[in-house]
């Protein structure tokens, strides 16, 4: 049981975890803070906080939990002004979709109290924002993944841990490099793809005839590139060294796939193909048994 | 009203032609031709065709229309096969992805009677096949490009439109060149990265603890790499000349963002991603809306 837990961010990462924590019975008071008084104000009455706190101060003292769930670039700024308020007994996390320079923004906002923030990353998302678009369950059954510091005590990563269990989430650990270098592959190299092709061809000059003939197969392709461009900028820059690795290893794959084709060599594009689909489905199968597992659970 | 058509693969495509057809009340008998008895007696067994057919010569002589369906890499063997028994007032087309090389094949196969072949190809899929994925509204809504030849007469070309109209599609018209270009950016080029993509991947030494961390986002930009193997290989193979030129151009598209990213460039990239965003949601709105009055001119 948490008696006070301040979100930075009302939103919907900081606003879900509100949501369900309140759900799970499992939080007293919640305080929100922000930069701008609306989405406070809509918080409150959306009964995701109890108090839209007038001071990051008000909202530091006697917390058990702080969650920082605004946008990645905002985090050094936010820990930094935590840090004077910040009391022995209260442990920070944060939901940044990148680790890495989290915590290098930590260490340098935190400092000799970095033993108290316990990275974290909420695996879930919806292509809506703001407080509005929070909802109970955003959490249930996705992952959460904590990449844990030295400094940090196993009590106060047990405490992150059991909020986002909480939640519904299961938890995974990975140290904040591993991290970055997984969610490069996954899911950065991705965005990032996706965005470049749509602005490719929008680029061109016959772009209208092109988009008139676009269909399912390119509308799946490309969802990614309706997400936010400054939140995907931020990650980019923040993920640059693991996505480099990652787009350069894409390029040289691409660079040898159009030599398969400028020599028309069926077998070796057959191959790319054939094994590509083939771990597609061994994934797509290994992630409807754990869906199916997980359902039979929650009966 | 077609009184006697033929089609040659009665699989998902040929399959669903027929059924519509048939529901239209557009034709009184289908013939069906195939290189294996069971799909073709399955065919019959589902009613899509009438006569499974013993010979290409039965199923040539007196048809109205005939409408090779089978895997683009046999559409030369199979207009050869139907070149010697082809009479005057029996038009051909075809459902091939791609054109131009189909054309070719074409004039080769069929030599003096190519103005009887009125190329086409219908925009609808499933990822499904064979006879057991035909079904009677694949068509309806859907665009089907038309990519009349210089010797082929209005008439059959309008007879041809109008069958794909009785499917319940809408007739586009392009040239066999410009077809490709088009498809080669909007459709052959994301499954060719789709593939890259999950077949670079899975080729790493940590691909497993990859794949655990993959996402919808991932799911759904890589749900082409699910596609058959065999056929996107046909389709790469054959449109490989317009294919090379999109890939040239994503390929530089890549390394222009790469040269942004190395240099953290948060404007450059924003600029990318935001375009792309826009266009992507102009994109989107356009359909909702085509779709929309097509479902009240449906009413």
């Amino acid at each position: 049981m948490f008696k006070k837990i301040s979100i930075f961010g009302v939103g919907l990462i900081g606003g879900s975890f509100a949501l369900a924590l309140k759900k799970a019975g499992a939080v007293d008071r919640v305080f929100g803070v922000g930069r701008s008084a609306a989405p406070l104000a809509r918080a409150k009455e959306l009964g995701i906080i109890d108090v839209a706190s007038a001071s990051v101060g008000e909202a530091v003292a006697a917390a058990d939990l702080i969650l920082v769930a605004a946008p990645v670039a905002q985090t050094e700024a936010i820990l930094a002004s935590i840090a004077p308020h910040l009391q022995q007994g209260t442990v920070v996390t944060d939901a940044g979709s990148t680790k890495s320079d989290v915590v290098e923004a930590a260490r340098k906002a935190l400092g000799g109290k970095i033993a108290q923030f316990v990275p974290g990353h909420p695996i879930a998302g919806r292509e809506q924002n703001g407080p509005d678009a929070a909802i109970v369950d955003l959490y249930v059954g996705k992952k959460t993944v904590i990449t844990q510091l030295p400094e940090n005590s196993e009590h106060d990563v047990a405490r992150v841990a059991q909020a986002w269990q909480q939640c519904g989430a299961i938890i995974h650990k990975l140290s904040p490099a591993e991290h970055d270098r997984v969610f490069a592959a996954v899911s950065h190299l991705p965005h990032l793809l996706a965005y470049a092709l749509v602005d490719d061809i929008a680029r061109k000059p016959h772009a209208d005839l092109l988009f008139q003939y676009a269909a399912s197969g390119f509308r799946d392709f490309t969802r990614i590139a309706g997400s936010s461009p400054e939140m995907w900028r931020d990650i980019s820059l923040a993920n640059h060294v693991a996505l480099l690795a990652e787009l350069d290893a894409y390029m040289a794959q691409l660079a040898q796939l159009r030599g398969l084709l400028a020599e028309r060599n069926g077998a070796g594009i057959e191959a790319v193909y054939a094994n590509a689909q083939r771990a597609r489905q061994n994934w797509i199968r290994t992630i409807e048994a754990a869906e199916q597992q997980s359902n039979q659970g929650g009966d």
